[in-house]
């Protein structure tokens, strides 16, 4: 299920080379009778739908709160009534932690969100915790980190700062690095952070848990970006000064501590950033057509 | 402003005898035109619209994030472009710590909250901390626990269920007591809130902050019922046994830490739970036909 919503990430190419063997409902988290419909009689729901843009959710707070919020609920409305044998794997993310105040981050470390998106992905993440205790509906949350590679709206910054980069530097131009640079960030490829949800989903361990993401590679962006020019082979990046509005919401270094799932679950992230990196930059280069020309 | 919403808490009777030096409003939280007209111009804002019953935040989930949590944000909007140098206090409330893990419970005590009402009231607290942070917006959060005296909803168990212990007891029936009552309570008498309030709102070192309410007569519901008993002056109690739906929602023991306003603001509760309930009972003996008949 995806909204197509032009701003977001749904990109129907994507699934170009798997389209019979998927089925594709357009709507939107929204639409309460549509979820009602889908839900029904499946085994597995990976709720990844969200509102993800930081900017975004202070510029139009409602409409994150509608997405971020409301809609969860009402997804978690839906499944104990129709069905509440349904499993259910929740996209969370670090921002509800806010700026780190010891790093790594784990679970038990409080949550001080730095904008409304994380405010609303808290809520989103205890709606699903408390559906689990009160009405047995089976939760697991996944604290994503920076998710990147194959299939991103690489097109604009709204949703990642590296999507926008990998597209500028196949286009020639200077990678833009926000603030002088050192801020610190792990990231994940996007096969090990499929790989945490399907484990998430299929171990009974997970229900009613909350996980970080993370990975033990941990860089600078400054460092991200001459790796990123390293592996496309040529190009350069600049610093450009934060916009007043982009720096009261920047939460500064951040990691995970991602200990937890790996004892429980036994991931942990398999594709380094270079090979990650590769990959990415080689799929851009071939589909570019498909995500922003 | 007060919605009469028939359910909550608004009574005009409360205000009766000062009538003509108040100006009321009636008019819904969730209508943000209403909200625009009235915040233009003022200086300091009470917050205490809110949603206050967990059984119902988990009967109709949608209207308690409507009210706790949209119409906080819209309110929030609101002020930050029509009057961003107004104060704000909000009425945050205990059930956002959820099952204590520790007692006396501070205010950095994990949020665990157990129903939707909690879960709700964290974002709607959230909301004004970060308004405050980004926008300049001068909120300060007061966590409520207890509170009742004149004036509160004594007709049914919605809102409190010290309020409908004080109807039966005036009516001559048994006061009932859910679980085995010896779960451990705190409780403020209204002045004493309002007390706090006002402190919040004129003191310039609150800005930003969290506070906890609270007691140090910390009592089981038994023994709150045997005082309610001996103040009456005759009457009894007994226990029943909880309702599923109920019970798994209760708190089990809960009573707060609020060494932090107490140091910061020089607040303490001076009304003790006796004479507190004493007033009271006289109230409602004397105005039943307002609040229940």
């Amino acid at each position: 299920m995806d909204s197509l919503i032009p701003q977001y990430g749904g990109n129907l190419f994507n699934i170009e080379n798997i389209r019979d063997r998927v089925c594709v409902n357009v709507s939107d988290v929204r639409d309460p009778y549509a979820m009602q419909h889908l839900v029904d009689g499946q085994e597995l729901l990976f709720n990844l739908a969200g509102q993800t843009s930081h900017l975004d959710s202070m510029r139009e707070p409602e409409t994150d709160l509608e997405i971020n919020c409301k809609s969860q609920l009402s997804i978690l409305e839906t499944c104990r009534h129709v069905n509440p044998a349904i499993r259910i794997v929740f996209a969370g993310t670090r921002q509800i932690y806010g700026k780190p105040k010891y790093l790594p981050v784990d679970e038990a470390h409080p949550l001080h969100p730095v904008d409304v998106n994380g405010i609303n992905k808290i809520a989103g993440e205890m709606y699903h915790l408390l559906y689990c205790t009160i009405y047995g509906v089976r939760c697991c949350v996944l604290r994503l980190t920076n998710t990147y590679g194959p299939r991103m709206r690489v097109k604009d910054a709204r949703q990642t700062f590296l999507g926008i980069w990998l597209r500028q530097i196949i286009e020639g131009h200077p990678i833009q690095v926000f603030g002088d640079g050192t801020q610190q960030r792990d990231f994940n490829y996007v096969d090990d952070v499929v790989e945490a949800m399907l484990l998430a989903a299929s171990s009974d361990r997970a229900v009613g848990k909350v996980y970080n993401l993370g990975s033990s590679e941990i860089v600078s962006l400054k460092d991200l970006a001459t790796l990123i020019v390293a592996v496309n082979g040529g190009g350069q990046y600049e610093t450009v000064p934060f916009s007043d509005e982009l720096k009261r919401i920047d939460i500064g270094d951040y990691y995970s501590d991602f200990h937890k799932i790996e004892v429980e679950l036994g991931w942990r992230p398999k594709v380094n950033l270079r090979e990650g990196l590769m990959r990415s930059l080689e799929y851009y280069r071939s589909y570019k057509k498909a995500y922003w020309e």
